[in-house]
């Protein structure tokens, strides 16, 4: 099996470097991934620069590509240009935080897996959740490599990626693994009002985010309870009921 | 009617300007855009630096606020800092280039409609199929003003945004309104790598979009066909098929 591994934290981040090492055991990596920090950049692609591939070294080892551009780029680049063989499965993160309900939308972790979906491969995005760059990485890249091992089996379609989010605790209290909906929750945002030196203004967002759910079944409710929560995400975006009530009225 | 305009193209771009004039007529605006072009920035979020917001002006009279972030931030930033009073309507656009099917998913255009719509404020998305700076903006204005004439009186839900699609034609040659469901295209992408004076490598996308759809109901075959395409637009991502699957799994 043949992996492309990617993320949205920079390809220095610790994230990718115990995901890429936790699918080695199962499989031949490699590794594109932004050359710098990519969160909340959504499915956003550079199209009006051009981007630079670089090989990056970690430990004095070739560890793979790094590309100045966004997690969406990374995927799209390589398949077109950087690698010559076929892949098999795209796996992105170990993202730090949660992409649980809305905050798929933002997610840089999940369009990189978007992108490897919309390309027709196998995709699954991965998410730890803490900020922290410190973090006790074990859970989240066992169960990355569980989940990739047994891909094949679970027959999923092919419009159709697996989100997995992992509570950040350590392996003895994590409950097991619940298939999820994704959740409803909202951000309230607050953007906090500075001054330059010169005495004007700047925003800087400082949001927080509410969850809004008490179902069971979703997302948020089980990384909270202590569960991995792994939803199966797909881009139908059509409201047929608001269509249909449309073609009435039009 | 209060509404927010804004856009993906910048303040600056000649949609945004036909977007706002047309919309004075039905209702009060305020104009908070991008201050430079912010394409396929997907839903992207500025969160690691601050925004600066600064006042616009056009032939010589306040337009709106010039904001130093993508589309979402604009939204955001109206919502929670710039804007003193509630607002009932968001309207984004003019965007130069159809915004159908997958296309959704890399539009700014549509980002800034899904973050008013995720702060509940009904939200609209007006797209126009030509990239000319110089294209005739008249029939896009009026079926963006028509739109949101009548936004309150079709019922759609609180989570749901409209999708409008308008083919650059003559408004004689406009067939009629449709409402649509979102197609199904793909992105053929290529990079053109290309060689600095260095003689070190860089990589240009160049993408060709298909449409794969031949279905009268879907928003690419309805523009083709001089239709006014309509797509009522939710993030309910969820697979429910693939959800109950995998529960008899795990």
């Amino acid at each position: 099996m043949r992996i492309l591994v990617t993320n949205d934290d920079g390809i220095d981040s610790p994230g990718i470097m115990a995901l890429a090492t936790a699918l080695k055991e199962i499989g031949d990596v490699v590794v594109v991934a932004p050359d710098r920090q990519q969160s909340a950049v959504g499915h956003a692609l550079t199209v009006s620069s051009p981007l630079r591939a670089v090989q990056f070294h970690r430990d004095n080892q070739l560890f793979g590509w790094a590309v100045d551009g966004t997690p969406a780029d990374c995927v799209k680049l390589a398949f077109s240009s950087l690698l010559t063989d076929a892949v098999d499965l795209v796996v992105s993160g170990i993202n730090h935080g949660y992409n649980t309900a809305i905050n798929v939308l933002y997610s840089g972790t999940v369009s990189a897996a978007t992108e490897g979906m919309l390309l027709g491969v196998p995709s699954i995005a991965v998410s730890l959740g803490t900020f922290s760059w410190e973090a006790d990485m074990t859970v989240a890249a066992q169960t990355a490599q569980y989940v990739a091992s047994r891909y094949f089996e679970l027959g999923i379609p092919k419009n159709t990626l697996l989100n997995v989010n992992i509570p950040a605790l350590p392996a003895e209290d994590i409950k097991g693994i619940k298939i999820t909906q994704q959740g409803h929750g909202e951000w309230i945002d607050k953007y906090e009002e500075r001054f330059d030196p010169m005495g004007k203004p700047y925003y800087w967002i400082r949001g927080e985010y509410r969850n809004l759910d008490g179902d069971n079944r979703s997302d948020d409710v089980a990384v909270e309870q202590g569960y991995i929560a792994i939803t199966p995400i797909t881009f139908k975006l059509t409201d047929y009921d608001t269509m249909n009530k449309l073609r009435e009225i039009f």
